[in-house]
């Protein structure tokens, strides 16, 4: 299998700018695919490195300066990704200070199709015996050490390391490998998240996945099978009858959180979640395993256009709560030395109703074998406001 | 108009180098002028961009990677701008801690002729509502997502786009045109300052205009139509009486900050601020409108030469208070959506005496129509202490 | 002397890559050595200045983004540094945000063999009058705006010149020189620090040497000719009989530092401290002068082989308890304007048994001179805790 190595800063390899076909490649030609690799300069992007991805079909990008995150997707026309209020990101995590705003400084580079969100931590700003923890947590801002593609027959991979370290505090390694087909439809982050520590590590790990326009629109619709929902706070229990509906975008109204319980198929633990357009006519779904991923957070920001009317679609280790909460209720994997936890999420773009259809059809085979459970309001053990 | 696009991350265009003469873009070759821009590197200037524009009089740099701020400035012999303690700069907002030192991490940066202040907020670091606000803003370590020249007969514009944007808190495009004359002994920095979120936006606006040897010096003058003077504290009040004349430099000695109300032409809201060497045959003067910058804050650090010996000449929205200070008292914008709100000022050098004697006499012009109030100690609405 | 500039930001020079043999200077071919200069590119490592000095005998590797710090050194098959959990260093200060962690954000680019602690500062995040103070302070994070090397018979120098400067806070400018001579065992780094401001300035300074394997084994002994010794807390206190023997890596064990004052020489003040393998036929010693450096700190940490299995051994003008703590004990130097504070120390690498012996042996002639005076707890006036 042809590999290039594109950073590999223990061997002081980097590559500018690098670009590959299926001809480069020795492959079949048909369907038509490319992968190139520039850096970006000027501006808060000066020094990111960009890599993007043409199956022939679907086109995405992968930034390795913000550890492995994807930054924009299209199929044909429909574009995936939202118009963020960074406006002219990706940006360079040397431009990012999270400890901002009182520890929100990490919106100030999130502008993202995906987003990871961890490893030590996610969710909110806290403070815990005297060290502070910031927004989102760090993995979004670490440049990965070592990035390599691998093409073979059928296959596209963009392969990333990228290492949350602390003295003291964590050492954690994740090896992503963000898989394609060429001509296909999906991709696939393949995360092993591996404690390099001679002692047990915390690992949490949320994958931000954000879909605004023209996918989120008034009359759009979040499709999953649902075991357990509950409503974040008083703005989710407010619009908790509508939760899995969109509205249009309305300036300054506030965002909702409700979080869930997925239902994944009893031998494997497989589960879909589907976002689609008002029509039915387009859509993404993302399908992972619960036993991997067992929360996941529907977040639906619904202010104006360009105020970020956005929904995140996040499978998580546990609930974007302060850790010292989630860690209370067992919600954060401890890591034994050298042991790993994998996490795979498949990004599937719906092109037409058909697509649509069938992901809708398995969202509710596999509801129809689970309760679905709505709790009224916030409630233990998924958040502490009641 | 020949235009010349230097930095466009949107259509991924930068140019690491490039230069400008009159011969280049077919204008007229006398006063000979040049524009030439370059990219900085080693130490803590690694990676900033830096234009050079020489009028053929007048010469000046722009710094696109610190949000567009002007870094020096030369008329001949004499060179406009401040020994600051940093030394080594322009620095790259990258080696930038805004939250250093309780929150005056932006000090480390500044030893610029002009440094905005801004935009969401200036002055002293505070907190409100869980959320830190570091000293002076952010805008001056904000990297221009976009740069542009543009030369005609009889003009040289430099154009740069800054976005200060943040989920949830702010969205403000910065738009300036810094714009001289071949052959000129001034140089106008007109801003346009748009709220691109769909609800409206506070703005806050300083422009820290600084100025050391030669042009302050023991016995050089501040002379300007003021309509109200306040001392902004002990220190201030204590060099009240001479607050419109310089000492030589005094290590150790504190600052001292004095808020002004400035008056303006009746009609235009235009008025002038100078600063004019002890021999009154140099001098700096600011031309702006009171109905844009209605506040003005003289800043006079007479501490040692190697300390920051600068006096700052300040027009701004407001003065240099917390900003829930300036809300409550009225003195912060607020922009609706898609409200842009502008501020021009003009830098004029005096090169002898006569171009001082002039500004002086349109100085007393205004005054001679104004009632200067100086209060003898701080007092609402302008300062809190008393 | 031929002299090579490498950065000096002032003229705006700076060279991407360099090399420079004894031919190329017109120097003894023999012992053959070289310095080769380069930019690191991609993961946290991007845009890292190395200069990569090999006597014949004894490689390192100086790092000007990272103030002048030395990487790693080589002589033979023996490597000298430590395996740091920071992993892919050395990290781009643009990478590294002092206020993390409750201001620990230093370790997260704490991966050398020496790393500089201070000026201003060094010692445990503290806040005094409002002002917060990260870990070990800036210097390390601080890129040098002037590198040259100088080439001579017999003498090899890098030179940098590192600014530690704040407005109304601090301006101290480091001349490093580090020397060695072709096919030597030594290097010598030479510190001036001058205070650049026109009032009396506080400097604390610190080397913060560090050594792992193989030096640090089980059985591995610091060697030293101690008048005082102090274990700093509880954790040192448990292994005061032991303090100058190592165990081997234990997952989870405490850090223990142990305050001492060394006994130098009476004409001189020389002293010299040993760490040496179990065998006793390698180590590394260190020389300098206690009337520059009259505190010495020996840190213990020896947890994981992954987490950090290291020693410190730290010269330093004073003691890493917070500042306000040593300013009340007079063990912070004060520097007047333009006063000038040297310190130089000598790292030797002992490669055989007779070069161990005859370190140990100055250490017994010292210590004979000297009684040993070891405080069974933490006391008054080096550490508070009791």
């Amino acid at each position: 299998m042809p590999s290039y190595t594109l950073t590999d800063s223990a061997n002081n390899r980097w590559e500018e700018s690098f670009q590959l076909t299926p001809n480069d490649a020795g492959l079949a030609l048909s369907p038509a695919w490319s992968v190139t690799k520039s850096r970006l300069h000027g501006g808060r992007r000066d020094g990111v490195d960009l890599i993007h991805v043409d199956n022939g079909v679907l086109a995405f990008d992968v930034i390795p300066t913000r550890g492995m995150n994807l930054w924009k997707a299209r199929l044909g026309s429909l574009a995936l990704g939202w118009n963020s209020p960074v406006k002219d990101g990706p940006v360079n995590p040397a431009f990012v200070d999270a400890n901002a705003w009182g520890g929100l400084g990490w919106l100030d580079g999130f502008d993202e199709l995906l987003a990871r969100c961890g490893l030590d931590s996610f969710g909110p700003p806290y403070e815990e015996a005297g060290r502070t923890y910031t927004l989102h947590g760090r993995i979004s801002n670490i440049p990965a050490h070592f990035v390599a593609l691998h093409a073979e027959e059928g296959k596209i991979t963009v392969e990333g390391h990228v290492h949350e370290t602390r003295m003291f505090q964590t050492s954690l390694r994740m090896v992503t490998k963000i898989t394609t087909a060429p001509g296909s439809t999906t991709l696939t982050v393949r995360d092993e998240f591996t404690n390099l520590r001679d002692v047990p590590s915390d690992l949490q790990v949320l994958y931000h996945w954000n879909f605004g326009e023209p996918l989120m629109e008034e009359g759009s619709q979040f499709v999953a099978p649902v075991k357990t929902l509950v409503p974040r706070d008083r703005a989710a229990t407010e619009g908790l009858s509508g939760f899995d509906v969109y509205g249009g975008p309305v300036p300054g109204s506030a965002e909702q959180v409700y979080l869930m319980e997925l239902a994944g198929e009893a031998s494997t633990g497989q589960t879909i979640a589907l976002l689609k357009n008002r029509e039915g006519t387009a859509g993404v779904a993302l399908r992972y395993s619960v036993n991997d991923l067992p929360a996941f957070s529907l977040w639906k920001a619904q202010g104006g256009r360009n105020d970020g009317y956005v929904t995140g679609l996040e499978p998580a280790t546990g609930f974007p709560n302060p850790k010292p909460y989630e860690r209370s209720r067992k919600r954060v994997v401890t890591l034994a030395p050298s042991e790993t936890h994998v996490a795979e999420v498949t990004l599937q773009v719906c092109e037409d109703a058909r697509a649509v259809e069938r992901v809708e059809a398995m969202v509710r085979e596999i509801q129809a074998k689970t309760v679905r459970v709505v709790h009224p309001k916030p409630v233990e053990p998924f958040a502490s406001e009641g």
